[in-house]
């Protein structure tokens, strides 16, 4: 921590009072938590690709059972490029992890020395990806707990919850023999104040791990079972076979996540399973990348936990399969005709 | 075998020189092989059900790299009900096998004494089925090693091979410890020399089985991933991880043959992976299915295998997975909405 000014970022320092965001990623997830921060009246900044033109015109629009609103455009900043955008408090990370490859040249140009950056991207290894490039003492873990769906550029319809979890991330150690310092650090509190000022429930978690693998119990079975075999969350339990590999699955990630000192709720397959029927017919995100011929995030949501439960000793056999059965249909990536 | 009458069907008794010939169930295999000896000269009456209109006013269109071929209508006999049709000396079965629970109303009223039941379903037990019905004295197991696909009603594209093998039904036995007869009956032959003089390759085994499990080892992987991932024969070839998921299932669907006493040839796993190879984006059966919602044929082209390998004490897991994985997308029989 040597050589840091006394500015630089670090979980002590909590973010300005009106801190400057940026999302970078401006898909469902990026596009609808900047719409809600910009709402609250922060200055926000997105980072778009594939909506740019039509989010300058139109703006963003959000259904929501919390309330459909229109956020004008010229009431947010609207970039293309991350070297024209200002400089950020705060950078908010929304890309497809299957873009990590990208985050050096996508997040450099916005970080001030004290800038702190927190991404709600998918899997396990992200705060490390970001801690590669930036340092670890700029990284806050989150995931966003929310159904969403981008029905049309600049359009996003949000289907239900929508809670965060944040985290410190102190670094890549993750067994139970680490010893863990509290992470509910000023930093993470003021992340968390802002949410809550934009009417997203934010909780602080003391240990980043048990929100990573609270959300991949779900994600795993949903995204990786919804992409390979192309069926919705409905489908997926429809049948008694679909909700044995769905089941199967979430039983797997909790004995990874045990072996890993992480302690999930008791009744969390009992309780994803309750929630998942209440949502009707959800496509993933995975299953939705699918079906549009992109890239799949294999890397984060599924072959990192496979990696996660050799380096733990537990078989996870099952897990090792859906890895095989993504990695078959994410045909994405190297197909030129697609 | 008491009780027959002289003229009851029996694998010593040839059919007729001139055999009138049923084909039960018209999709693109019945539609295939029943062109094509009604091309040869045969009588064929066909049981069709969808494709009844478009074939009895056009006929069928066969395309097909032996020549493509027009069957007008009139040259043959087609039927939508089983009741309507002349009994026929040989009932060539091409049905679907989710629909094995109709076999008996559809083939019973075309049945004399004597007449043959030839079936070229996919999959373990349909021999049994029939022989449940019909008594195992009419039965002869056949399976064909073509690519074919229906491409409109009564169109019928022939891409690849065409050989079939053909073999008397013995029971139900099916373990090595069983003598077996020869099965290279005289009747087996004489179907053999009809489809010969169809200009179709059509080889008598001795060992029926050898053909089924043969033909399993293709069936199992492209047709269950196949309608599982939706993916087509080349994209299952084309990561690593669709070639281990296909050959892993290959060499457990080789072990069960083995344990039941069936020594399929050393290179068999090699020799089908160039074959699809060279078929280009194909599309199984299965897969045609389920993008069209109809039911798969889990049951005989993969429940019963595992069944079978749970009764030789082989263990299958990953077969058993693929169970779960094809009964997970296998919508179409109890799903009104499509």
């Amino acid at each position: 921590m040597s050589g840091q000014t006394s500015n630089a970022a670090s979980s002590d320092r909590p973010l300005p009072d009106a801190p400057r965001i940026a999302i970078v990623g401006s898909g469902a997830v990026g596009g609808f938590y900047g719409a809600r921060l910009a709402r609250a009246g922060f200055a926000v900044d997105f980072l778009l690709r594939s909506d740019y033109a039509a989010v300058c015109e139109h703006g963003w629009q959000i259904k929501s059972p919390d309330g459909d609103f229109h956020l004008p455009a010229g009431s947010f900043g609207a970039f293309e490029r991350p070297g024209r955008m200002p400089c950020a408090d705060l950078v908010i990370v929304a890309l497809k992890t299957a873009a990590n490859d990208q985050l050096h040249d996508l997040i450099g140009p916005l970080l001030a020395p004290h800038t702190a950056i927190l991404t709600l991207q998918n899997g396990l290894g992200n705060e490390a990806d970001l801690a590669d490039c930036f340092g670890a003492q700029r990284v806050v873990g989150g995931m966003a707990f929310v159904c969403l769906n981008r029905t049309a550029p600049g359009v996003i319809e949000h289907i239900d919850h929508g809670q965060i979890k944040v985290g410190e991330y102190r670094g890549k150690v993750v067994s139970r023999d680490a010893k863990r310092e509290s992470s509910a650090s000023l930093r993470a509190k003021s992340i968390a104040r802002c949410f809550e000022r934009a009417g997203i429930r934010c909780e602080v978690l003391d240990d980043l791990l048990l929100g990573r693998w609270e959300k991949l119990v779900w994600n795993i079975p949903f995204n990786g079972l919804g992409a390979a075999l192309d069926l919705t969350t409905d489908r997926l339990l429809a049948s008694e076979a679909g909700t044995k590999l769905v089941t199967d699955l979430m039983h797997e990630v909790a004995a990874i996540a045990a072996a890993a000192g992480v302690v999930l709720p008791v009744d969390i397959i009992e309780r994803n399973l309750v929630h998942t029927r209440s949502m009707g017919a959800y496509r993933s995100s995975m299953q939705i990348d699918r079906q549009l011929g992109r890239p799949l995030e294999v890397e984060s949501i599924i072959a990192r936990p496979v990696a996660e439960a050799d380096r733990l000793g537990v078989k996870a056999g099952r897990l090792r399969q859906l890895l095989r059965l993504v990695a078959a249909v994410n045909l994405g990536k190297d197909d030129p005709a697609r």
